[in-house]
């Protein structure tokens, strides 16, 4: 079996030990335009060895996995390259923009969408970590545009890399992600400036800060050149969860300045409900 | 020795299972309002037996784990009771009203105002956990209010705990606290409000929301009885912090709105030495 991995970070690094682990006979080939995440994901035994486009007619499978803004250029290119039996997906946050650039390509049959809500706020070869998909969800979007044999390897796969399987057309999945993931990574940035505008000498953030404020801007960690793109090509939908979370923000900061103490401790109580969500989320 | 805790939840059940482990021959004795919560308590071993204000004349420790605004109400009942040598403190996250509600007692020099920043979202006798407070900080204010011999024996047993002590005046303190604890409160509860609004389906946010949804919103299922009055305590700082939160978010929002990409690339890699924070807070 040939794996073909394009961008070998945390998603398509992950993937790819899963892959190894899963099909030992497997090799994995890596293509990277950042020549020392190449050295390192060999050197980190995350791929065997380096390869190029040419390569990509023997492929069983291609893991996309570049900011999606790259996605966009370099999708095209790779379902040029790729031969009637290799399936290619892409597993970056947006699904509109991918799907569009692809439409209509000759060879969109050996293509499947997807986006595995899995990760860190690591990123890069290093940032690969065996397991990060079980127990997860794969969002895939316009299954029945990929040639069906392809698509049940594809399936495959996934699952037997534990993943759950949901399928969406991608302006659901770009609304709905706008609000479960785009929206708590801005709220994680704009948190942490905040605090470090505020408190210019650091070591007061050391002391004071607990688990609390460590899990909120936990996301503020995140890299820029990966999420820029994904808010660029989601604008729409996260401006719109943007300006529902201000507003509620500034309604909770008037009941404060009204001193209604009733009306916080209700809507407090009416999230709380967000346990039981949160605990869903685990099953 | 005689441990007397008066609320016994995550803190003050925490603080004293600590204790019991460290001085196996204490008798913990528990007061709460909440009859289930102190059978409860008993029932779970983190406290030996009930006890009532009467018995507070022979405490040696009284830890006082309310509600901020309880606190203001039961610390000067408790001052009344005490003896003389009994050490009496409070644990909540906010020090300015309660430094000043005893601030004339005539017992002041039993108090010693403390903030353990330690805890997690859960709430009542069934949250206490050993070891809650190792390699946490714990914020003193106005120690020198407090009589030296006694101010020696509640900083033993802060440090035999395992905290890191650091002193502070209560102003200063609830000044910062308000940008690194309860911002992140309002900042989770009101994206826990804002995905839920939107997402009325529920099983769409299960399905869709990784960690990073479940990590910004974790505080959002902080108790509201413990944290509305924390807020309005610190109301003027609190209405501050989120000025500043607010107005970073719609300046966010314009720089989305505007395409202004390279500035929202900046934005994050600006706030990502949050990274350095938060390892410098794991030392």
């Amino acid at each position: 079996m040939k794996v073909h991995v394009i961008g070998i970070g945390l998603i398509g690094g992950s993937m790819v030990l899963d892959i190894k682990s899963l099909h030992p006979e497997a090799t994995i080939y890596g293509i990277d335009n950042n020549e020392s995440h190449l050295a390192e994901a060999i050197a980190l035994g995350v791929v065997d060895q380096a390869a190029t486009f040419d390569d990509l007619a023997e492929a069983d499978f291609v893991i996309v996995s570049v900011p999606v803004d790259v996605a966009l250029i370099v999708l095209p290119k790779v379902l040029d390259a790729v031969g009637e039996n290799t399936i290619v997906f892409e597993v970056g946050s947006t699904k509109t923009p991918i799907c569009e650039a692809i439409a209509n390509h000759p060879k969109r049959r050996n293509f499947i969408a997807t986006h595995p809500i899995a990760g860190t706020e690591f990123s890069g070869p290093s940032a690969a970590i065996k397991n990060l998909f079980q127990g997860k969800t794969n969002i895939i979007c316009e299954v029945e545009k990929t040639t069906f044999k392809l698509q049940e390897k594809a399936l495959d796969l996934f699952k037997s890399m534990g993943m759950r399987i949901r399928y969406m057309d991608p302006k659901s999945h770009d609304k709905h992600i706008a609000y479960v993931s785009h929206l708590s990574h801005i709220s994680s940035f704009m948190l942490g400036k905040t605090v470090i505008d505020k408190e210019k000498v650091e070591q007061d953030i050391f002391d004071m800060a607990g688990s609390g404020f460590e899990s909120t801007v936990r996301l503020a960690k995140s890299s820029p050149a990966m999420w820029t793109p994904i808010f660029k090509q989601n604008k729409k939908q996260v401006v719109k969860g943007l300006e529902e979370y201000i507003s509620n923000l500034i309604h909770f900061k008037e009941l404060l300045e009204n001193d209604d103490y009733d009306a916080i401790f209700n809507e407090m109580q009416s999230v709380n409900k967000i346990k039981e969500i949160l605990n869903g989320m685990k099953k």
